[in-house]
């Protein structure tokens, strides 16, 4: 680390880095585990945004992408030609997004979800009319308690109401469980799947997702497919979590002491316009790399509050790596990361899907 | 509102909106208190970002603006012709951001902030060599533990610095206090600016800011300005505190529900990308107008998640119109605001100051 002094010092902070070398590795590790089990990876971008990262996570073997909202999934089509098989894990409504999608559906493979049938009516409607049918899997609450049917029943019933529906194709199922839940969707998957194909239609993809308990999804084998985030960049969750290392954590956060107005404390240029508030159910904001003994207490928009039970032992001026609780919120906060590989900046790559929340 | 829907109807969501009208009224009443008090008012852009929004503040009597980083400050500049006088309540380091104060000050009228010395020499190493020098507030920390030298005869001992820097003038005293924190900047800000004028220097400005306790500003005499900044908006945390009511909260996001996967739970598509995961103190990521009976107890990034105690009562493409915790945080999560005049949507205006985080 010593070398990268050198281009890491000239960064204008507060910066987001992105260090490439370890990304290769945690979307290779992923990979290997899954053909080791015969699943396939469908990586979700939310976490990096970068169309160049999910150009990394399809040669290492991914099948496909994911993507949470239509615009997010317009900017990463538009940012690769190797991204043309997305999946959007989101009920979609309203007749703005249904002409996005139409016109995105005709460029790339595209799937999408529902749990209701409001949704599935509504993609029916714009979709009866175009020549190739969209393909629509049935969102299932396997115990996250967000969206998503509450019963392999009523998965079976939507799964006929859409392929009873024009210009729609019954997808499969998908669901985003609670950490640890791989026997729950093993149970409620194994029934799903029964009761679709007791009914005559047969259901090509079973897809979970959750980087938490990802080298846990064979525990699950009904799932053909598995959609993890942030394993490409780790964070402090996972670390605290027992699931990677502080060397696993390909995102880290630059930022300059900018005040040490107490023995015990000192101020950075960071606060929650790049870290943000997630706490992800822990104590603090980030850890600083290197920094034990150093809790980040406090954060208002553009101070970060560092404190220790002893001397902080910081000057003004002074640079600092944190890593931050969630990875994926920090990405959208920015419009550009430094990325940086063997150590050094080697560019800047402006996020080409921040903030596209429609 | 029964007129709005005919707009806010078509909006795709989630939708960021700012009802100019409500704007309005809570920048005058701040403004009447400020002007019956003798007090100058120096809004915070941080809450709105929109150099219109500014204008509106710079005409209804405020003498300048102020901004927490340089880029911020610049995209201001940039934005409107009528901001000609721009405080930056920050410790400003590092040879990037310095050239880009020292383009500004030529521009408009500037001042910044320090709470030490190696921001004082850094600040004067560039402005020694320039026409006009730059006006530097000393920071004090009055009770908030952020920034902040900690006592009064530190204040006067980097007021006697700053004026004796090549290129720097002595431009008075800063601090951001705690909540009721009236006394204790009365007290401090007293007896800094007698040790001060006792070294033979001018006090010209004592500024003081925060929303929760703007009303009581006049509690503490010395000052001289103060910087409200959420006042513009308004937010739940205000309302909570007792500040304002409802009716007074000038940004609230527009959702659809997309989900309503139990009698008593529904989702919505604002989830952290949006509303942001600050609390402030509070329990739960926002207020449903006109559902005093629903939590918004969860949010993942594109998903929000409403209980109720009760049936929800819902169904899939209502539209909820939500106000925030905190409102200078949503601001900075979209690229445009749509904004309300009379109930209607009459323009989409871009956030100039968004993400300029450096």
């Amino acid at each position: 680390m010593t070398k990268a002094a050198s281009t890491l010092q000239t960064v204008n902070t507060p910066a987001v880095l992105v260090d490439l070398d370890i990304a290769r590795r945690n979307i290779d590790r992923f990979q290997a585990y899954a053909d080791a089990h015969g699943l396939k990876v469908r990586p979700h971008i939310k976490t990096h945004k970068l169309p160049a990262v999910a150009e990394m996570q399809l040669r290492a073997g991914a099948v496909g992408v994911t993507c949470q909202k239509v615009s997010e999934a317009e900017a990463m089509v538009a940012g690769s030609p190797e991204i043309r098989d997305v999946l959007i894990t989101y009920n979609i409504l309203g007749s703005e997004k249904l002409e996005h999608l139409v016109a995105l559906a005709r460029k790339v493979t595209l799937s999408v979800v529902a749990d209701n049938e409001t949704v599935i009516d509504g993609l029916s409607a714009v979709f009866a009319s175009e020549t190739a049918p969209l393909s629509v899997l049935v969102e299932c609450n396997t115990g996250a308690d967000r969206c998503g049917v509450p019963t392999p029943d009523a998965a079976a019933a939507l799964a006929q109401r859409i392929s009873r529906a024009p210009g729609l194709v019954f997808g499969g199922l998908m669901t985003y469980p609670p950490a640890g839940g791989a026997a729950a969707v093993e149970s409620f998957m194994t029934r799903a799947k029964a009761f679709i194909e007791a009914a005559g239609i047969d259901v090509p993809v079973i897809t979970s997702g959750g980087t938490p308990s990802m080298m846990d999804a064979a525990q699950a084998p009904v799932t053909t497919e598995y959609r993890p985030g942030t394993y490409v960049y780790n964070d402090r969750s996972l670390v605290s979590r027992g699931v990677c290392g502080w060397d696993d954590c390909a995102l880290t956060v630059l930022a300059t002491v900018v005040s040490v107005p107490a023995a015990n404390r000192a101020i950075i240029d960071a606060g929650s316009k790049t870290l943000t508030s997630d706490l992800l159910g822990l104590s603090g904001y980030g850890h600083v790399l290197g920094r034990d003994d150093i809790a980040i207490d406090q954060l208002s928009e553009e101070h970060g509050r560092l404190v220790s039970e002893d001397a902080i032992n910081l000057k003004v001026g002074d640079k600092l790596r944190i890593v931050p609780n969630h990875a994926c919120v920090v990405t959208n906060m920015v419009d550009a990361v430094n990325i940086v590989e063997h150590g050094e900046i080697s560019a800047v790559w402006p996020v080409a899907a921040r903030g596209r929340i429609v």
